[in-house]
C-alpha cells in the first residue's frame, strides 16, 4: 500500500521562503542597493501567517508540494511588499524589531523594493499554474492588490476615519484581501472558483476581527498616548446605547465568529487553520473578559 | 480568395488604451482618489511609442488582434507606472504638459497609483496568453521590471553618475527594458523565445541612443541651467582625445546604428518600426551636424 507522507509544514515554509527570496533577488545584481534593501527586509521573516494559511489550504485541496510552495511564496511576497510600503506611508520607523526599510535605505529605495516584491508575487503566482490557471491566478491576485490599495488609499485620508463604518471598512479592505488571497489562490488552482466569494467574505470578516482584537491589546497604551486611530477606542466612543454591540470585544467577537462560520463552508475544510486562529482569538477574548 | 484586412493602427491603439484604463479602473470604486489619480494621469496618453512598437511587432508576428491589443496595453500600463513613479522620485512637477500625479494628489497616492498600474500590467500580459504562454509572458515582464528598477535605483544615487559608463548604464537599464519588452512579449507569444536576447540588445542600444539624442536637444538649455545630469554634457566632458568617439552625436549615432542593425535580425522584421525610428533619429543627427 502506498502511503502518502505529508511534508512537514516547516520544510514547506522554508522552501517557500527560499523561493520568495530567489524570485526577487536573482533578478538584480548583488551589488545593487535594491538587492541589499530586500535581503535586509526578508532576513527577519515575521509570523508567516499568510504563508501558513495558504500552505494549509493547498494541502487540504490536494495541490502538489511545488504548487503549494509557489502560492505561499506569492502571497508572502505581496504581504512583504505591502509592509515595506505601509511603513513608508505611515512613517513607522520599526518593523519586526528593527529599522524599517524606508528609514534605513530611504523612501525611494523602499518604493523600488515594494515594486520588485509586487512584481515577484505575480511571477510566483503565474509559475504555480500551468495552462489556463496562470491567468486565473494572476487575475485573482490583481483584484486583491487593487482592493488592498483602495483600502490603503482610504487609510491615507485619516480625517475620513472618524466614523466607525469607515474605520471598519479600512480594516476590511486593507488586510482582508491578503488573508483572503491565501485561500483564493489554492481554490483557483484546484478548480474551486465558485468559492471565491465565500473566501473573500472570510478574509474580510477575519481582517476586521483580527484588527479590532489587535487594537484591543494596545488600547490602554494608545489611550494614554492619545492615539485616535486605535479601532477599539474608536468603537468605544461611537457604540451607542441603541447599538446591539456595547464594546469593542463584542464587535471583535462578532466578526471572528462570522469568519469562522463562513470558513467552515469552504471545500475540504481548507480554511481549518483560519478557523483555529479564530477560535484561539475568541477564547482569548473570553479569558480577558473573565 | 480570402484577403486579410490589417486593422488600422489607430483603432488598435484606441482599443489598447480602453483596455488599459479598464484593467486598472474597473477594480476600484469610482469615488476613490486612487481612481481619480489614475484617470487623471491616463487622460493625456503621451506618445504611445511602446504601444506602437508592440502592436507593430505583434502584427509582423501574426498574433491575433486581441492578443496584440492586450500586449500593447500591458507594456503601456507598465510604462505609465514607471512615469508616475519617476516623477515622484525626481520631483518633476510637470508630466505631459500638466501637473504630475504626485504633485496633484500627493506622494502616497502616486505610490498607490504606480502599484495598481504595475499590477494591471501583469494581469493584461497574462490575459494575452492561453496555456503555458501566460507564465512566460508574466515572467518576461517580471525580468524587465527588475532591470528597470535596478537602473532606477542606480539613478537615485546621483553621485555615482559622474563616470560616463555609469550614466550610460543608467540610460540602458532605465529605459532599455521597456522598449525591449515591447518586442519581447510578442516574440514570446509567437513562440520565438530564442530571440529574447537580441530583443534585449536592441532595447538597450535604443534606450541609450535615444536618451543621448534627447539630451542633445536639451544640451544648451541644460548647459545654461548648470544641469549636470544631461548625458550629452557628461559625454562632452569625459570623451578624451584617445577615445574613438569625440562627441555626444557620435555616441548617439553609434548606439542608434547598433540598435537598427540588431533589430534587422529579428524574425519577420518585427522591429521594423524601431528600425525606422532609429533611421529617423540618425537622419536628424546628420541634418543638425550639417
Amino acid at each position: 500500500m502506498k502511503t502518502r507522507i505529508k511534508p512537514d509544514i516547516n520544510d514547506l515554509l522554508e522552501r517557500s521562503r527560499e523561493l520568495l527570496e530567489q524570485s526577487a533577488l536573482s533578478q538584480v545584481s548583488t551589488s545593487s542597493p535594491l538587492h541589499h534593501s530586500i535581503a535586509y527586509h526578508l532576513s527577519t521573516p515575521g509570523s508567516l501567517a499568510r504563508s501558513k494559511l495558504s500552505l494549509s489550504a493547498s494541502s487540504a485541496l490536494n495541490l502538489t508540494t511545488d504548487e503549494s510552495v509557489r502560492l505561499a511564496a506569492a502571497v508572502e511576497s505581496l504581504h512583504n511588499a505591502s509592509l515595506i510600503q505601509d511603513d513608508l506611508q505611515d512613517r513607522d520607523a520599526i518593523r519586526r524589531g528593527k529599522v524599517a526599510v524606508w528609514k534605513k535605505f530611504g523612501p525611494d529605495l523602499a518604493i523600488n523594493a515594494t515594486d520588485l516584491m509586487l512584481s515577484s508575487a505575480f511571477a510566483l503566482a503565474a509559475s504555480a499554474g500551468g495552462g489556463e490557471a496562470a491567468f486565473a491566478l494572476v487575475n485573482t491576485m490583481h483584484q486583491a492588490v487593487a482592493k488592498t490599495l483602495e483600502g490603503q488609499t482610504k487609510d491615507l485620508s485619516h480625517e475620513g476615519l472618524q466614523r466607525l463604518e469607515d474605520a471598519v471598512a479600512v480594516a476590511k479592505e486593507k488586510s482582508g484581501p491578503l488573508f483572503s488571497l491565501s485561500l483564493e489562490l489554492p481554490l483557483v488552482l484546484s478548480g474551486h472558483d465558485e468559492y471565491l466569494g465565500v473566501a473573500r467574505e472570510v478574509g474580510a470578516a477575519f481582517g476586521i476581527g483580527y484588527q479590532i482584537f489587535d487594537d484591543i491589546q494596545d488600547r490602554e497604551l494608545d489611550r494614554a498616548a492619545g492615539d485616535r486611530f486605535n479601532l477599539a477606542l474608536m468603537i468605544e466612543s461611537v457604540l451607542s446605547e441603541g447599538s446591539c454591540f456595547k464594546t469593542a470585544e463584542q464587535l471583535a467577537h462578532h466578526y471572528l465568529d462570522q469568519a469562522a462560520t463562513s470558513a467552515a463552508s469552504l471545500p475540504n475544510d481548507c480554511a481549518a487553520l483560519l478557523r483555529e486562529k479564530c477560535m484561539d482569538l475568541l477564547m482569548k477574548l473570553e479569558l480577558e473578559a473573565a
